[in-house]
């Protein structure tokens, strides 16, 4: 499904040719999947998927996320409306939620009378929030690797409140994004995205202030054209619009939420 | 290097037999590697593993995160230091450290003249540690399936200034973690962890709040012993005094530090 070469997608990418590379296609052929078969996805292979997941590193092996997946139509339904309306929620052949989860933690250890005190601290709401994050890119590999494609929903956190309403979360927890799953409708339309070129990204042994953006925005351009999205935009510029104060689609209040449900970020 | 089969893997990650599995044996046989042959990582392949990273998702395609890799032979000993002593940030192919971001995004915008304020808030932050995490982890993948070993080190986040100093880091940057990658050492020693049963993770459509972690308790301590690790300890007894106030190893001062790095986290 995702066939382009190593050197294909690293062009697609940088918009040059690839030095030799090893195979690593598998890895550098993701794009978001946004239009998917109807066909679900067995128990077994979630079941896979969650071991894929598991088995992603975990700070101290304290395991501090979790994840929930809605397979029941209505509440399909109901998830979508809360994550912006995006179709590929309904139409995915599971839809996965994420969570940072400090509450098996703090159970475990108040059953030896440890305090779990420093779960307060902002430090450990980052680590589980990096937990979460390490599983569902592993997972996204495996997935991947098997032909599947994927899309993270970000816009899980737009209603924190009611995402908490929704999946009956306890103290603790907090939803750091969504995942569809499923098979992609053929022929794939999603398009490898090009990135910033490695020089902008990656820095050898300092850190290297001055980026020039100027290539990247003309060839996000040219991309942004190819795929028609409308109006005459480079990366920066819709970048720039993109983290204005009248794009926050609810999130400029998650820092209260997360306080109130124990998050203390201390 | 890692040749567990999928199954093996599986038995190894919860203590039972698997059912039938698709080979995603690469994504399950995961371990943090610690030892390495002396034999460093080429610039071609570190360029690949950098190019798996970027095609990682990232969120709006904003792009919020940077790797800088380390490889002077006295820095890598500073590092170390700075990093908790441990070995492996100075025996590794190479050492990584991932930033979460807004610099060169807050650059980009302000070219633009736009102000950039939604990254004041929380949301920003969470999202460029969610880019870094989900780029390092594909990153991981990726090394692993070309038979290196990698180990993350969270202690990056032990000396947050020490760590701005040694890379010359602007505002709006973050070093997350930093990565081990090398050649592991034969045979290898490191071994598959067992992890929390999938029931205890994975829930379906509702947050399950009860979650009995006695049977993981016992395993960990079985893990524990042939790990020839001291004391009678279980999952619950490490976890619970690794959350304690008197382990946060520095990074009880994190917010402050975030804070005065232009990171308001509104």
């Amino acid at each position: 499904m995702f066939d382009e070469s190593v050197q294909d997608a690293w062009r697609k990418r940088y918009g040059v040719d690839a030095p030799p590379l090893p195979d690593l296609s598998k890895f550098l052929n993701h794009r978001s999947v946004r239009k998917y078969r109807d066909e679900p996805i067995s128990d077994t292979l979630l079941a896979a998927l969650v071991a894929a997941a598991q088995s992603a590193a975990t700070s101290s092996n304290l395991q501090l996320w979790s994840v929930i997946s809605v397979q029941e139509k209505e509440r399909r339904e109901q998830i979508a409306m809360l994550c912006g309306d995006q179709h590929q929620i309904r139409d995915a052949g599971v839809f996965l939620a994420f969570f940072a989860d400090h509450h098996r933690l703090r159970q475990a250890a108040l059953r030896q009378n440890e305090l779990a005190e420093g779960l307060s601290y902002a430090e450990f709401f980052i680590m589980a929030v990096i937990d979460a994050a390490l599983a569902a890119e592993r997972m996204v590999c495996a997935a991947e690797a098997l032909g599947l494609g994927i899309c993270y929903i970000g816009a899980l956190r737009n209603d924190a409140e009611g995402i908490k309403q929704f999946f009956g979360l306890p103290e603790g927890t907090f939803g750091v994004f969504g995942l569809c799953i499923g098979w992609p409708e053929a022929p794939l339309k999603a398009e490898i995205k090009p990135r910033l070129r490695q020089e902008a990204v990656w820095f050898r042994e300092r850190y290297e202030s001055e980026v020039d953006t100027a290539e990247y925005d003309e060839r996000m351009r040219a991309f942004y054209e190819s795929q028609r999205m409308k109006g005459d935009v480079t990366w920066s510029t819709r970048s720039g619009r993109r983290v204005d104060l009248h794009h926050m689609t609810g999130r400029d209040t998650l820092l209260g939420w997360l306080r109130e449900q124990g998050f203390l970020l201390n």
